[in-house]
């Protein structure tokens, strides 16, 4: 399969994101191609100082960049040959399987969404982050593509995470559940009540009910359903507080003594590392027809190698076919509500 | 002033409910007055039993209990004699000048807001919690009353909360943000867009924007307001993570040495009394005609003890006639939008 990375993309670009796709060459079929998308003289000089066989990857190049924080739409108007419109074009063309970017999420999201057409009986897109939790990964979509969602969106949002966590997860029968503000069906506002009826009634989906924000750490669900403003929101209050927390263990840590703090560095080392969400690589943007993996800004190498690897899960399981597959027996699938 | 406690509501009532009262009664004016509403029997064994002054408090009796999980406002038309329907009555009528309870959120809720008045100008009553962060306290406007906002409750809360900020928590000029999902004024909703517009209109606000929810955590903001169904959300997200990466930090130590886990222990609880929401006593109902504050579930003595000093603040300062003539100067104050 032929998978497109935008080398320009993200905090540690183009370093980190080289790194990773000559980790993630090693690790693929001889018949798999890897495409960097960017400054065709930045990506050489890069590829010759890491001292790379100069065919492990193809370039294409883009000689602009949409900075981090541009303007999504803007940026993607006015920047037509950077990475990430020349990416989405790409993909939009079926001239490559998947495309991968730790670039402007607004702008990724926007380019995929823009160029590539929605899958036979979709409505709209939704953006799935896996959640590492104590209870194993939890399949969080939508976390900003749609802010304002029908009840039709979040069913779809049901039926598509729950085939990414049994596809490329291997959860089983993943338990569904809505996100609302208390377990019972009577709590929640109009969204959650009428996309509570519409999942409920699809009896090939494991549905568990309403949730609370809490449940979701609690490992009594895989799949968890939300509109893009309150999954976003959700996404930065858990990374925001993680943060605080370490940086308030490691203060207090400090303050006791130098010896403990040093002592305490290995348990953190060990909850980073069961609970990265860079083991996922990267956050697939489910509807559109292809393969499109949104990573964090910060990722680095490994995440980059990740979601290449997630990528070629993703083409390989056919998890596109089995979405259309699957709404094609119901009737929540019209572009209409 | 007279302030109600329920003394049936939580999940340690009686006994926590009572011990608290009786600690907060210690460190009252003379003329103040605690009344505690639950089963008279029941008050009056308890009180016996932890050798209670007979007059240290009053007893108002209400033979029925309103149960954690029961539907809000069923259960308050049914039972018209429970804690919750009678210190609501009670508060309307103007009986006591504050209403305190650790029961049924939504029932206590409801029950203020079906039977008290809303203050002159005000909308829609918010609850107002305040999140102890690394940066200080964040009061966070609605979490749960308003699940369908409008912009102008929205305006309203951020009114409620500053005041509240500013002469209960003592901080001046509050930093009020709104959440949202990226911090520049195009991103989020249509709510979002247009909360912000009728914000930043008002100059005596001291309005910094909208906020993602990891920058709640990083002490940017005083007050930050969101529709009650994002609120609630955030907080119990809030609550499953801490309690999660606790657990998971325990785990980590139990497997690393016990000798570890038990070193570790005084900074655990170093942290727990630095975040420590029970701190900031109870959640306050802001806009409606009284003082209420509604505590967690879990409230022990301490954080009943804490919502009574907290609720005697309330009053005090007059929370209620700055929201009033705040209001009174801003055409954002009818009862339409």
């Amino acid at each position: 399969m032929r998978i497109a990375i935008d080398a320009m993309g993200g905090d540690h670009a183009p370093e980190e994101i080289i790194k990773g796709v000559l980790e993630a060459n090693t690790l693929l079929d001889k018949d798999d191609e890897l495409i960097l998308i960017g400054i065709k003289e930045c990506i050489e000089s890069q590829l010759s100082v890491m001292g790379a066989n100069a065919d492990a990857v193809s370039i294409v190049d883009a000689p602009e960049i949409i900075g981090m924080d541009e303007p999504p739409v803007e940026a993607l108007r006015a920047k037509r040959k950077s990475s990430i419109a020349i990416m989405a074009k790409m993909a939009s063309k079926k001239q490559v399987d998947a495309v991968i970017s730790a670039g402007n999420t607004g702008a990724c999201v926007a380019g995929c969404q823009l160029r590539m057409r929605n899958l036979e009986g979709v409505n709209r897109p939704g953006i799935a982050v896996v959640l590492p939790t104590f209870g194993g990964p939890v399949t969080m979509c939508d976390v900003g593509a749609n802010v304002a969602c029908k009840p039709l969106n979040l069913y779809q949002y049901a039926v598509m995470a729950s085939l990414y966590s049994q596809n490329v997860l291997g959860i089983e029968n993943p338990r569904v559940g809505i996100m609302s503000i208390g377990a019972e069906e009577s709590k929640g506002n109009m969204l959650v009540k009428n996309t509570h009826e519409l999942i409920k009634a699809d009896k090939h989906l494991n549905f568990i009910g309403n949730l609370e924000g809490r449940d979701i750490f609690d490992g009594i669900c895989d799949v968890v359903v939300c509109e893009g403003f309150v999954g976003n929101v959700t996404l930065k209050i858990t990374e925001g507080l993680v943060s605080m927390m370490f940086k308030a263990i490691k203060h207090e840590l400090m303050q006791a003594s130098l010896e403990l703090a040093m002592e305490f560095k290995p348990i953190m080392t060990q909850i980073y590392k069961n609970y990265d969400y860079h083991e996922y690589g990267g956050a697939p943007l489910l509807g559109v027809d292809g393969t499109a993996l949104i990573c964090h800004g910060a990722s680095k190498a490994r995440t980059i190698k990740n979601a290449i690897m997630a990528a070629k899960k993703y083409h390989t399981e056919k998890i596109n076919d089995h979405i259309v597959e699957f709404l094609s027996t119901t009737s929540a699938r019209t572009n209409g509500d």
